[in-house]
């Protein structure tokens, strides 16, 4: 029998939870086998959506809490709310090894400073950092960080390195992790002392671990020749946000003139098929789910505003994460 | 009679240049009135190109230069190589006041360098800015700094919001300007000390030029509701490729869905009309050319890579910036 996979989920945090939650369980409990999903929030809430489920009991457990954090808590104020969250429970059950790996949709802030205090950093590395999933020509990406560290030294650079070359590995162990920073230009000189310093001792590093491409451009970001894409948190929280913004801009601007005229309407509802395919494959729900790498255990933000669909993909994503031993994978390769 | 606005071109940088650069000046010269083109570069390849060409004499002269400044070219190998350049020549054309402003679409960091070499700071501004335009729900929005400044302090950001600001309403003088510095969230509290500060100083300014909007994150960045967007430039230079690359990304991920069925291509022929409206809106050409804001003569950089139509529409940018009175708007705001 095949080892079960423990997933402690955090039920109450995001829009319309615990409900999308649940759905995300239920669907995700579908397409897998050996998940156990320990479900933190209200059980009062929760026990009435789960009984309309078709989701073997023997793959869940409800445990009860009082209360939550609130989408608005400052990290200070949630952190004070603390112990009896769903949030910090779900966290305290990876920490005390009751599970493989915790989601939440809930609060970022929040989920950083609890897991922080919760959970012991990896050996040598200074930062946790957030990566996400990215869309490209070839497949899919890892960018990190994404708002966890403002300021970084090369030190946390070549630290996410090693970090999200073990996240694509993760994910996608077939393939090769190839590294690139993201600068404001290719050539060697390019960039800040940070970012020229972390070229350098990245290219000297003799590693089987992953490749380092150098730096890339914003504009080829989505080719796909590198797929673990590192930059501090600030400017990979701005390019995310900035690929976020101009997709919804084109596709609603394309949704504007396809409307517009009557030719529109009609090329519009022949294409819907291939347009559809179009959207599936370009579907945020499909990159949902931030992974805070560095601490010593995996802890996986689902986006709020996601629905059941984008929280089973994250559901995935933990799965995907603990088959692969992404823990251990970081730790042989810092040292 | 209207004032003669008089344009210095450097007609030797760009790919196809200078081909494109005097196909640019027929179509602008067309739609205008009173422009004057002073044309900088090899008279022997010059002259057969626009010997061709519909161009009333009276409105060109075409300056000799023996050499030019090529793509390669680091800064300093192009200060060097200096003045007997059209790059130079047309930029000392402004300086002795023979033109109102310059245009170039050659190697960006070489006119940077010369540019400042050549012409003064304007009182009180620290630091030159490279400028761009952006498409928004609402228009056209004016983003800066997009690489001339790596880093900068909250003097510079400021500077860079009076600079931006007095250039959008040069463009659009019916519009009213509204700031935005781009961080990574929209609370006071979010972000690095530099931006933090900038903040505080700009919603203390009491202003007639601009309304300061306080932050704004990437995924707004097209909304419209800000129209002059303020960042150091290495943000802004991420974001800027960033967005292009999405758009890139996106447009052909269309594309290929589109050619992928059978329903694909008979919808897409449908919708040829109504694509072509959505491309014409989204047309990269629209939005050619960056402007160095600072200096206290107008230098507009057009794209490398761009075709006539691209050039000609920076054409019409230094048309607007001239007439609407640029410089002296800064010089007021910034007082």
């Amino acid at each position: 029998m095949k080892k079960m996979i423990t997933i402690a989920v955090d039920a109450m945090g995001g829009d319309n939870s615990p409900k999308k939650i649940i759905d995300g369980i239920e669907l995700h409990h579908k397409k897998s086998e050996n998940i156990f999903y320990k479900i933190f929030g209200d059980i009062n809430i929760i026990n009435p959506i789960i009984k309309k489920k078709n989701i073997d009991k023997q793959f869940i457990e409800i445990i009860h809490t009082e209360t939550k954090i609130e989408g608005e808590d400052s990290a200070f104020a949630a952190a004070k709310r603390g112990k009896s969250t769903s949030m910090w429970l779900a966290i305290e059950s990876v920490k005390n090894n009751k599970s493989d790996i915790i989601i939440s949709a809930g609060n970022t802030g929040a989920l950083l400073v609890i897991a922080k205090l919760n959970l012991n950093m990896i050996q040598n590395i200074d930062k946790p950092a957030l990566s996400g999933l990215w869309p490209s020509k070839k497949g899919m990406s890892v960018v990190l960080d994404l708002g966890a560290n403002i300021e970084c030294g090369d030190k946390n650079l070549i630290d996410f390195a090693i970090m999200g070359s073990s996240l694509f590995k993760s994910l996608f162990p077939e393939e090769k992790a190839k590294v690139a920073l993201l600068n404001i230009g290719s050539e060697a000189r390019k960039g800040n002392e940070v970012i020229k310093n972390t070229y350098q001792k990245l290219n000297q590093i003799d590693n089987e671990e992953f490749e380092f491409r150098g730096f890339i451009e914003g504009n080829h970001l989505m080719d796909g020749d590198s797929n673990v894409i590192i930059a501090d948190g600030f400017t990979g929280n701005v390019a995310l946000k900035t690929a976020e913004g101009t997709a919804n801009f084109i596709t609603s601007e394309l949704k504007k003139t396809m409307k517009s005229s009557i030719f529109g309407i009609l090329g519009s509802l022949i294409s819907t098929r291939s347009l559809r395919k179009f959207k599936e494959k370009l579907d945020p729900r499909l990159y949902n789910g931030a992974i805070l790498l560095g601490l010593d255990a995996p802890v996986i933000k689902s986006h709020g505003g996601t629905d059941y669909i984008g929280f089973a993909n994250s559901l995935s994503v933990c799965e995907r994460i603990v088959k692969n031993n992404l823990i251990d994978k970081i730790k042989n390769s810092i040292n």
